[in-house]
Formats: structure tokens, sequence, C-alpha cells
């Protein structure tokens, strides 16, 4: 089980900070070199899983331009270039739901295409919540805040009100975890 | 909480069938015009958690050119323009591991970029297995099955084995779901 090695890289596109594109030409561990292996390099990011002290999910909804629909998530965003990953989280969790959390654990980092890149997900469970400020809504984010339970949140699956991925993926990773 | 309206669409890129770029002018709810949101289309994949009569999981583990590492995941690849998702799904997992399952359940389809679009991912969970042949491998992607408890995968995201985002979310899903 070996990496591909990569001969040659050259830019194609680049529309920072959203995404950057090159072509690689990358040699297979058969010996077969490809020559147009394509790379979209995208932003790191952080979503939280909002857990109250009775078990509830903090969640979100609102309109996703993506999936072009308004959709049930939760706080999450871009990590600026000054920021820790586990910094972006706790800006989002306040900006989104001017809640703010006493105890923090990492779920993970996980690259979101695995042959592409596409960005890397840092999830967090946040426990201990306390409300401390009004949420702020920028214009092109406006967001209402659900709490349920977890099964609910399952349940909404089905009806297709949760529609992204690292939303879905960080909530049914705390629930894997046990909320623990 | 209203949709944002597309005023008008140009095409940037495109590099069949692997990703499709366009720029759009996108009007926001509060009458804010943003001329350039960009839009990434890419493939629909599927994704498999197959499960043994005794709950354990049927992993591969392989090289991913995306985080440039060999990661911990799960059978899965796009799906073809004739197939639907189920049958992709069927599909890849007899070609990886040589698995048929008797038993499949949807666990949703999800888009992976809340902004810009990036695919759509469809989770299935594959009960009753059979080996009824040997897994082929091509030179692009050589992979190692590895039967373990949901525990030692979940285990393994501390130590980075598991590194893409939809290998995880289609195992934390299962879970999530009890493996049901």
């Amino acid at each position: 089980m070996k990496s591909w090695k990569v001969l040659n890289k050259t830019p194609v596109i680049s529309v920072e900070p959203w995404f950057k594109i090159s072509r690689e030409e990358v040699e297979l561990p058969s010996g077969r070199v490809v020559s147009d292996f394509y790379r979209v390099v995208m932003p790191e990011f952080a979503m939280v899983v909002p857990v109250t002290d009775s078990g509830e999910l903090v969640t979100v909804r609102g309109y996703r331009h993506g999936p072009r629909k308004i959709c049930l998530g939760v706080p999450g965003g871009l990590i600026e270039s000054h920021e820790t990953p586990l910094a972006a989280a706790q800006r989002e969790l306040l900006e989104e739901t001017g809640y703010r959390a006493n105890e923090w654990k990492s779920l993970g980092a996980f690259t979101v295409d695995s042959n592409r890149q596409g960005g890397t997900a840092h999830f967090f469970l946040a426990r201990k919540l306390d409300q401390v400020e009004q949420k702020v809504d920028d214009d092109a984010e406006s967001l209402r805040i659900e709490v349920m339970k977890p099964e609910q949140f399952l349940g909404s699956i089905a009806s297709e009100e949760i529609s992204t991925l690292a939303a879905v993926s960080a909530i049914a990773l705390a629930l894997a975890h046990g909320l623990k």
C-alpha cells in the first residue's frame, strides 16, 4: 500500500480565499502516470455540536446556498487566518447562537474530499452552555435556533431537513461517542 | 427565512466529469447583491457501511490522495450516469470487498459543501453479508479489508487513521442509528 507521487503541479485557477485548483501529474504505485489529476484546495472550517445539560442539541435552521434550501444544521464556519480551530468554534457558537460553552472536546478533523482535498472540517462537542448574549445575524446568514432531542434530529434526516454533510457528520459523531 | 435569488450565472471552468465551476450573481434576502459567489458542482457518490451478523464493520484501508495518506474508510465511489445510488453502492461494495449484502437501508443523502454544492453523498447500511468473490484492485486504488468492532473504528479517529469526512460520516451515522 503505497502513496502516489506528485511529479508536477500546474496552477489552474485561484479564487482566494475560497478555492485554489491545480492540475497534478501523478505516478501511481504501479508506475502508471496520470497527467491530469485535479486538486481543489478549500479552507478549513469548524463545526460545533452544542449539548445542553439535559442532553438536548442546540441546532440552527437557515438557508444554505449549496443545496439551495432551508436546512437544519449546527453552528460553524470558516477558521480565520489568525485563529486556532477551537477559537473559531467558540466564536461561531457565540455569533450564531449567543451561547458560550465551558467544556470543549475535539471530535476530530477530516479532509472533506478524499481525492481532491476540498477543505478540512474540525468538529467539536460543546457542553456546560451559558446564554451570554443575543445571536448576531448578518444578511448572508439568518439562523433560527432550535433545541431538540437527538432522536428528533435523526428523524429530520428522513424528511430531508438536514441536507449538508458537515452538519449531519458533526451530530452523528457526537452521538456515536454517546455525547461524552 | 428566505432563499437567495440567483440573478446571473457565468461559467468559469468545467473539467467533466469531475467539477464544474460557475460564478453567480446572487441577491440576498436583505436586497444586497453579491456579484461573485462561486458554485462548485461535483459528482454524486455512494458510501456503504457493511455490518456483519455479529455487528462488526467491514472497513477498507488504502491511500487517499486528498489527505495524501493511507486512511481507514468504507467502500464507496462515484455513481455512474446509468446507475441509481443504491446500484452504485452495491457495485462498489462488491468491487472493493467481494461482499454482497442481502439487506440494504438508506441512511440519507447530503450536499457536501453547504455553500458551493461540492457533490452529493448517499449513505447506505448493508447487512446480511456474503463473500461471493475476491475484491478487485485497480492501480489507482489498492485496498485492504479490515473487519473491526465499532469502538475500534471510533478509537482510530484519535490516531488520525480516519482522515476523510465521508468515511467517518457514514459510520457515525450508522452508529447513531444503532446499526439498525
